[in-house]
């Protein structure tokens, strides 16, 4: 069928149900940041391919609305479809929700798949319709209906993440949950973000990345696992004596429906789909925002820990082999943006805890090094040459956890311009590296440190400073941040995040310098308990790019402190010649 | 009567009318940080003269909460009453709010004055009581049922506080006001803080500082200040010409109810007293934080801002008056705390714009300057002497506006922990005069930038570090705040705030430096708009307290600006003999 053909079939379905205006989203019954193929009915009924997007269809209107990244590509992605482009990033643009709202008259009908909407955002949706006497319907996935090669879900088998990588048992992590769960008062507790169940089932999988498609329902006796059979013949045994019970993926909502009466049902209303929350909407329902899991995944165990330097010290490693191979090879006019995703994971794959990249690798040479969330396409991507510089954003999961580190490499001689930017952003990263703070601060407290140099130069960047990482699981994870959005969760001992200014002139470069900092105990004096960060991603930063006269006696003290660091952290896994590179590469200034 | 007796009287009538707790708060009708003693049910019923404290009667419990300011001063005042103090920041004590509730058996009632709490508060005491099918009332005042000698309200005539000091007239304020209620879609405002009514009428008072008891409601074509009729005689046609209705003050509760019944009412539920609410609760209200007052007179206009030149000139004047003063007669064994709020004022007020102090001078001698709302007793205050270091906080209010200024004088050889000390805070005081931001950004985000150099020694502070300032209004005036509690007010254009970071050490001394700083446009560049602090306080900050050592370039550089600016600001006032010697207070370093 055509895109044309699908829409009309739409339409004629939602005549039949007396529907005036129907959703469709991009998001998946886990709600989660990378969805497989089977949940993108937003590419099924309009052809688009971006990563973000949002559909509505009325009787007469079929509308998509994406941001600035996706302007050019959906406009052309939806030539000849019918489909109108909303460009949502810019004023007086209405969103998707007002307008499948106000699209619908008084009395009228706005549906969408409940799965596809956390249960805070149709509460949003809902005071919005407050006037009008319009319905919202939930329970039918029209695009589902027609989707005759819709992709299956995958399949992959999941495996057992050891407890020597993981630290704690599975058995006592439900037993921690479940001590938890009693302080809320609550008898069962809904999981539906797959990170939190990899981490509390102590499971890996390859569905999306290292994740796999389940659900979980924990209760005072029960620790259910919804997930198809067929994923989990090798651990079913184990699992089963650690006290899961395996249940199939698809039976989650009835389980749900039946649990007894008397139970006290705990969800997270933004993690949690409305369709599930549909089910329990009449019973007696506990609402906690973060998850449970969310807030004990984010604090990194010793074990963890440990595994978390071996695993910067592997990522490291690799990050050092790959640059000595760009400053030499930059010049052959063999390097492009795309190939540099290839070689790091040739670097990274050597070491046997290895599993993936933890994200696609953002390689952005000169202007392209701008565009906050650039992906290099085969088609148009820049060959490197021996001047300016290349930024690198990358990351991989390992057994023994997952990184996250840029560099902005020089290739040649750099501009004035690029070495003050290339400063500012050092000034600001270190800044915030060395912070002490009274323990209570707020990322949001902390991320001042970060631009406060560049702000004195009118500079300033529109991303997040830091976000929280997760161990073998998502790049991002929650509940803390470093960034000017409000978060108050309280930055807790063992708790890791990125460090990553940046500085992003349009139409000419883009610097950031990234690694992970992990939150620890500094002091305890008559005024309180201190913090401090220790940074654990080792690679060296590029002192061909840093203006020295810019730095303070402390700055540079800094810097060097660490470029002894990871110079010591890594020349013994190195060849001759590269640790004679590194050598100089982490030289004192 | 005795209290005895009192509390026997109360719980009769609570009797009677059925009631299990009857609360008593400290709040008037208008919700203001100091009331006049008519207000004060607390002081009455249970003889406590704290300035925060609530009381709870049941049948067989009478309890008082106050605060670790007020804990000796409480036992003392509440001996043989009856009444039990609950020690209310203590760990494990009951809030009275949560006492009364569960003191109070299932279908029982709670009763206090509507008067006497917000909107807010009443609303999340509802959420607390949801169980148990408890009834508020809020219709009694019984303590005023018995209080035979209750104090009037106070009756000072108000003045009109010129044009050539508001910078706006009534009638252009109005105007604007009803151009934002129309945004609002509201037909009626109802004001009940002090300082917005004062602001809003261009209109000063005596009742409390320079704030005078009334309400306001404003309306599309009626500007009704509702005011004892004996305080306006002054101003009567004034106000009548310029298009005020002026109604009985205790009319606006019936004016409120008997309203159109169309009519739309915006409040803050915030600063509107509960009573108030209940007249309006079934009528068509919109709400909205903070009152549209609020944000208007934050933002301060040119004339407000010459006259605030003008304004801390004349302060600064007095304050090196003062300094020199009491660095010259420390040592006669004369100078007691108590005697420096009298001569700070003799300095002040030979200005014909003074009017009064801002609030109660804080002057604390070494460990008393690190009790932080410390109040010096005639009974016990400290004689000064030629060593150690007194902190003076203070502040007028003139017809040019409201000052605030702390700082910490060395009377004599200073030890090197109160040297490094002062330093820490003079470097986290720059650290924010100096700071350049992002326009956007929150007083809660630049808070770091204060403490970021104590916290490297373990030292914090417990107080926020600035508060938004009236202009001949209150002291401490929102909705913008530098402090680690959040807020969301951006920094605008035009917005007067604090700089008062400090080192509080326990039974040794402690340290503040405070000037006033005024938010204005800094840059516009290809990253945004950026916003800048200028400093408005001129007053010599004590380098005998300063370990030079301990300061970068860049902050000797403010520091001797500032100085400059000083010295050129204040010598013209100065007798030959003051000016040199604020020569040399200001000397570079």
């Amino acid at each position: 069928m055509t895109i044309t053909e699908k829409i009309s079939f739409l339409r004629n379905r939602m005549a039949e149900e007396k529907i005036d205006a129907y959703i469709i989203t991009k998001l998946d019954p886990h709600l989660c940041e990378y969805a497989p193929l089977h949940f993108n009915s937003v590419l099924e009924i309009s052809g688009f391919t971006g990563s973000a997007g949002s559909v509505v269809v009325t009787a007469k209107e079929a509308g998509l609305w994406t941001d600035g990244r996706y302007y050019l590509q959906a406009e052309t992605e939806l030539k000849d479809t019918g489909i109108t482009l909303h460009k949502e990033m810019e004023i007086g643009v209405k969103g998707f929700i007002d307008f499948a709202i106000d699209e619908t008259s008084d009395g009228g009908v706005i549906a969408f798949d409940g799965r596809t909407m956390s249960v805070e955002q149709v509460r949003v949706m809902q005071d919005k319709m407050q006037k009008g006497n319009k319905t919202l319907r939930t329970d039918l996935d029209l695009v589902g209906e027609q989707w005759s090669s819709r992709p299956c879900l995958p399949e992959n088998p999941v495996f057992d993440h050891e407890v020597c990588y993981s630290g704690v048992s599975r058995a006592d992590k439900f037993e921690s949950l479940r001590a938890k769960m009693k302080e809320q008062k609550a008898d069962a507790y809904v999981i539906t973000s797959l990170d939190d169940i990899a981490w509390l089932f102590n499971l890996r999988g390859r569905d999306i990345d290292t994740l796999f498609i389940a659900f979980a329902v924990i209760e005072t006796d029960l620790a259910n696992l919804f997930i198809n059979a067929v994923k989990v013949n090798d651990v079913r045994n184990v699992l089963e004596s650690d006290g899961v019970t395996i249940r199939d993926y698809a039976e989650v909502y009835a389980y749900l429906e039946n649990l007894e009466s008397d139970k006290v049902i705990l969800i997270d209303p933004d993690r949690t789909n409305y369709a599930m929350f549909d089910k329990i909407e009449n019973r007696k329902v506990v609402e906690r925002k973060p998850d449970l899991t969310t807030e004990m995944k984010a604090i990194k165990n010793e074990v963890e820990l440990s595994n978390l330097e071996k695993c910067n010290i592997l990522d490291g490693t690799a990050m050092v082999k790959f640059i000595k191979w760009i400053k030499e090879n930059a010049e052959t006019g063999t390097v492009t943006e795309c190939g540099i995703a290839d070689k790091l994971t040739e670097f990274r794959s050597v070491a046997k805890e290895y599993l993936c990249q933890s994200f696609d690798t953002i390689a952005g040479y000169m202007e392209n090094g701008a565009i906050i969330h650039y992906h290099a396409q085969k088609e148009n991507c820049k060959t490197l040459d021996n001047k300016g510089i290349v930024l690198v954003d990358s990351g991989a999961n390992y057994l023994c956890g997952t990184t996250d580190i840029t560099r902005t490499i020089a290739l040649g001689e750099a501009s004035d311009e690029i070495k003050s930017d290339f400063t500012l952003v050092l000034k600001g990263h270190i800044n915030l590296a060395r912070a002490i703070f009274v323990y209570g601060t707020f990322g949001m407290q902390l991320d001042t440190l970060a631009r406060v140099h560049m702000w004195r130069s009118g500079i300033d960047y529109k991303t997040g400073t830091g976000h929280g990482l997760g161990y073998c699981l998502n790049v991002h994870e929650g509940p803390q941040n470093i960034g000017r959005r409000v978060n108050t969760t309280r930055l807790e001992s063992g708790m890791i995040q990125t460090n990553e200014p940046g500085i992003y002139r349009n139409g000419k470069h883009g610097i950031r310098t990234e690694n992970t900092i992990l939150v620890h105990e500094h002091a305890d004096t008559e005024f309180g308990k201190f913090m401090a960060f220790k940074t654990i991603s080792y690679c060296p930063i590029d002192l061909d790019l840093v203006n020295v006269s810019m730095l303070t006696c402390e700055e540079k003290e800094w810097l060097n402190a660490y470029h002894a660091t990871v110079y010591e952290k890594l020349s013994e896994s190195l060849d001759a010649s590269t640790k004679e590179w590194l050598k100089n590469q982490t030289r004192a200034i």
